[in-house]
């Protein structure tokens, strides 16, 4: 998938749905600017919801609804956990109301294009959008860190794995994570935040707690005492999801330590957030 | 349908094709001109085949054809004979690759807009579009005729009628057609010119020739002996068409007078274009 790929990819997805292809278009076409990464569709985790909305622009926390009657952007959460949902918590949404006429609704869009111009030139940490870096292990690499801001999402867990200081042939696969090259007391982990395979797993609205529970409660008992044999106890997230195109990604959530007082049969192993952030390492070849 | 409606349909008819949406798209947003009519998907009869076109401008005679591998732009007309077909001899078509990369397209996009503003300017006889007046008999009354080049479709055959001198009750409808008001050698004809009730009708790919054939041999003297003993021997076609967006609409052809001698049990009525322009008259109530 090229960058050109990707940008008809996302404008088409609107099918049926003529005025959000007429806005989402018309934003799109009129900002005319190809530094601006932009995703529709997008399920993002409020405080108050889970909510689909139409566009999103990740570098500027920006989201635009088309307000038409008998939209539905409330979600039912069951229904979508396997889905990448961002959170966002603290990001600005525009509504656009398409009951209005023609000329009513190509104001309001302009208004909204001005806003994103000028919140792009007001953000002095705005970075271009770069369509292969964004996937690109490098990227983190060269920066030093991966945070919860840089919207990463990871097209291979090869990818993700190879920030840590290691270089993991293309076609490596791991059933749930692999050990951190350069920190023994971390794994990096893979996880499927819904149910799967006899397990399930949730992640909490505000993401700060991860929960693992078996049907096979003596599963619970023994991942437990594994982790406490190898004294692997930290965990750095990349959760399997599939994005607003129905690929499958691996999207950075941010560092989770085991809960020793809280795991245990019933409850299953619980994972807190203790870090929005980890420290990328150079990969073995350029060490 | 409003304006809105009108161009919120059109453009979101690439549903799955996602190249063809992003150049419609594009094109549209950008041009950013209401006083610019176009339609999508828009059935032509050229010189030397059928076609489908992705985009068309009937005031500048201006087609977009988006050149994509697996696009087949070829026709078989049988298949769409009941569709809204416009004769685009003369007209320009402006293709666009989409093979290319993103910025080689965007590219092209831009110079077919500013093709298009030019060819705008340059015509001394544009008129900007009126969405309501397209399909208003008054629009054709006060003009005086209507012509080919008009691109006149009617919503209904009483806005067609309403045109030659009459003025008919809005929900009026005919099974085949109505004599003029005012021409007592003419009729206004509303024929399907596909298969349809035992009779196959054809227009050829000129439009300068109807020809009506009816499977019951009697059915075509009868209709023939009528003919002659009215003296109505001269038709204003509006043809019974489905639209780019699937609604029904009356599309005039031109007036057409019956070749006697080219007509008989065999080869059915023959109808010969004898005119692309026809005289309106202002309707009762205002006369």
């Amino acid at each position: 998938m090229n960058q050109l790929d990707y940008i008809t990819r996302q404008l088409s997805r609107a099918q049926k749905k003529r005025f959000e292809n007429y806005v989402v278009t018309r934003i799109w076409h009129l900002l005319n600017d190809l530094e601006l990464k932009f995703t529709t569709q997008q399920y993002v985790s409020r405080p108050e919801e889970i909510a689909l909305t139409d566009m999103y622009f990740p570098q500027l926390g920006i989201h635009i609804e088309v307000d038409e009657p008998h939209h539905k952007n409330q979600i039912n959460r069951d229904e979508i956990r396997e889905l990448d949902i961002i959170n966002a918590t603290g990001h600005q949404v525009y509504r656009i109301d398409v009951s209005q006429d023609l000329i009513t609704i190509n104001h309001r869009i302009d208004e909204v294009i001005q806003i994103i111009i000028t919140d792009k030139k007001n953000n002095l940490n705005f970075k271009p959008w770069d369509f292969e870096a964004d996937y690109s292990s490098h990227t983190y690499i060269d920066k030093g860190f991966i945070d919860l801001t840089d919207d990463c999402a990871f097209r291979t867990m090869v990818d993700a794995a190879n920030c840590f200081g290691h270089t993991y042939k293309p076609k490596g696969i791991w059933k749930g994570g692999v050990r951190h090259p350069k920190e023994e007391d971390t794994s990096i982990w893979f996880p499927k935040l819904y149910e799967n395979n006899g397990w399930n797993n949730t992640i909490s609205d505000d993401e700060d707690l991860i929960t693992e529970i078996s049907l096979n409660q003596e599963k619970i008992i023994s991942h437990i005492e594994r982790i406490l044999a190898e004294n692997r106890y930290k965990r750095i997230v990349f959760a399997r999801v599939k994005s607003p195109l129905g690929d499958i990604m691996y999207r950075f959530k941010g560092v989770y330590e085991l809960d020793l007082k809280a795991s245990n049969k019933e409850n299953g192993l619980v994972w807190r957030r203790i870090s929005k952030q980890v420290k990328t390492y150079s990969n073995a070849l350029f060490d």
